[in-house]
């Protein structure tokens, strides 16, 4: 018997991703996490949910890395596990994902769950991302912000996803070499992106 | 009436991408173009077939770069429209796609097209990557080659490519997000992966 089917889904903010990763969970008839993981970190790290949630992407590039090397085992200001608070977060999230993966088949977005689960079989990994127009429509409707609003939001959003990714992978966030397959959703739509998906995990489990 | 289609094709060496472009524009009955547009390029422009086939990827980064910004218009070492030699063929080359471009369907291997059509409607971008060792087994088993040569010739393609790509578009190669789809044609191999693209083009050609 296949080891689960695990599809990763790394996304630009705006560009569909999450709402392709449900559909396509949906369609296959699989499980579907995104911020719930951080929920289930929490559990296990016993980190408060808030905490968590406004402090997994704040990693600004450089300043805690330091720190890390520095004061990863001096306790005090840090303290949990004698790591810095956000390397304990990425670790329990770590264990989340790899318990998921080992269990049942699923979408998971986000998380760095592509280079968690690099060494593993049956896992496909998409990176979604779209131009920067389509982005800032889907921003300005989902959310009722200006466009200014909108563009303000994505370029924070990909500076933070881009700096969260590099630091605990040391990969580029969005080179295609790191994904199975890198798709502009925008070019088919959210809908056809979707069926696409769907064919190839269907592909992938046949064989 | 549609302009033509036409789908470029970024590609890393030993990856499969230029098999499956000729695949893609067999199965849907359009041109292929990828060393042709060498030679298309070499008649406009007057310069040997032999003489672009040698220079047009050898861009070494920095150097030649350098010298276009001095000495691009003091004619002598350069000559050929005042103009450095490889910026000469570049712009042949982009010249031949747009023609190509303006006049039939079309599949476009290499030579920066995706950015060289940047803004053109009816064009689906690809750029097709693998796994090193799946490369290294391709180009081993193609040009009877062991895997020390293989590996040292992907190695210097990939840098040829990048700076060659880097140097004429200011973006960098294998970016997901320059392309509307990437893929490691290693997950689903070379003939269910063009059968994934003749149906994205299907589906762009009906819309």
């Amino acid at each position: 018997m296949h080891q689960p089917l695990i599809i990763t889904i790394g996304r630009e903010y705006g560009s569909g991703g999450r709402e392709i990763g449900q559909a396509v969970a949906k369609k296959l008839g699989i499980s579907f996490y995104d911020k719930e993981i951080i929920n289930l970190a929490a559990e296990k790290s016993g980190l408060s949910h808030e905490f968590i949630a406004s402090n997994e992407q704040r990693v600004k590039s450089g300043l805690v890395h330091n720190l890390s090397a520095s004061a990863a085992y001096s306790g005090g200001f840090f303290s949990h596990h004698y790591l810095p608070l956000s390397e304990s977060i990425f670790i329990s999230q770590a264990q989340v994902i790899r318990d998921i993966a080992n269990k049942k088949s699923a979408v998971i977005v986000g998380r760095c769950a592509d280079y968690i689960l690099s060494e593993r079989k049956n896992t496909i990994n998409v990176f979604i991302h779209a131009p920067i127009e389509a982005r800032v429509e889907r921003i300005m409707r989902l959310y009722h912000l200006d466009e200014a609003a909108a563009l303000k939001a994505i370029a924070t959003s990909d500076k933070e996803r881009g700096n969260h990714y590099f630091r605990y992978t040391d990969r580029k966030w969005g080179k295609a070499q790191n994904y199975d397959i890198c798709i502009n959703s925008a070019l088919m739509g959210v809908e056809k992106t979707v069926e696409m998906l769907v064919n190839l995990a269907q592909i992938e489990e046949r064989e």
